[in-house]
């Protein structure tokens, strides 16, 4: 866009939205224009929120979850179980499996998952303090609860082999037919996966 | 999301995002995430871009633009064709049309464009201001940008009603075969108008 159409502000703005995930070039214009017109109940806030954020958030040393104390909220949590960790690769995941409800009981965030093909190797991972947690006399069970894709297996596995020496049962989550989903739109390897695990009715 | 997850400050920043145009509920986790590992490069700079532009950014009381100076920098711009005014519905099509570049004139932002269905009526736009300018001596024409739909073409016809006693012509945008389309794509009544409006070759 030409500079004169608008000051350098506005200009800045655009170009910082443009780099947020979801939003490109084009719709950054329009989010900033949106913004704009809804200065008091949308820009304000969210510059404020994002200004708390940035200055407020910092990484669990504990676990690798963010948030605004340290340990996090979850560590913190005297009602949730104490001999379960859950191993994610990111906190979107961490997210994700909170939302469900399905267990409550501490994380380890990896902070990425093993991959040959981006130069990710063990040492960049939170591995060396899962290893240690892990070895705490209270952890009886470790859940992978990793992608199912080639890297998070082969992470999987990786994870497992560091805590061998450990007493905790590790586990991994169910391979199977997602809940709502049509068999005749899955793949081969679910099946077969679901076919293998079949439970009684 | 439940509460215990991450503290208030994440959750309020997820909930403003999932406002913005472009995002919703799970784009806005995503993005939120995003913005939280890239503290230092982009959440902090747009905490305070957004800052900035909420305290700063006006609207020109001259033309409807948005920019942090009124008037604004088009407004304020002595290259520019002080006999051709271009009247747009919205500051993003100001900004779409600075972008091509057709024009170096002003403009002037209506704010919307009438609508029995939306109860938009002639005194909710910046329809006062716009009489006054055309009512200057040196404004010769008037260029209709506006929308090709119901509403953009009753509110043209509108303008045209309200500026008819000033000396100033008044022209809309050409119909046509978009550059770049396909015959077989289009409608009809593109296709009427462009055979209406050939030009010689």
């Amino acid at each position: 866009m030409p500079q004169a159409v608008a000051g350098p502000e506005i200009e800045r703005l655009i170009q910082l939205l443009a780099r947020m995930p979801g939003l490109g070039p084009r719709s950054a214009r329009r989010a900033a224009l949106q913004l704009i017109k809804k200065r008091d109940t949308l820009l304000g806030p969210l510059a404020d929120a994002m200004r708390v954020a940035a200055d407020r958030i910092i990484v669990c040393t504990s676990c690798g979850n963010v948030d605004t104390s340290d340990p996090c909220t979850i560590c913190r949590d005297a009602e949730r179980d104490p001999t379960t960790l859950v191993v994610v690769e990111d906190v979107s995941d961490l997210w994700a499996l909170e939302r469900s409800g399905a267990v409550k009981a501490r994380y380890h965030v990896l902070g990425g998952v093993l991959s040959a093909l981006d130069g990710v190797r063990p040492e960049h991972l939170n591995l060396a303090s899962l290893v240690e947690r892990v070895a705490r006399p209270e952890v009886t069970e470790v859940i992978l609860a990793l992608n199912a894709t080639v890297d998070g297996q082969t992470t999987a596995h990786y994870v497992t082999e560091s805590i061998r020496h450990c007493d905790a049962k590790v586990t991994r989550l169910a391979h199977g037919v997602p809940v709502g989903g049509e068999l005749d739109y899955l793949d081969e390897g679910t099946l077969s996966a679901a076919i293998r695990s079949r439970t009684a009715f």
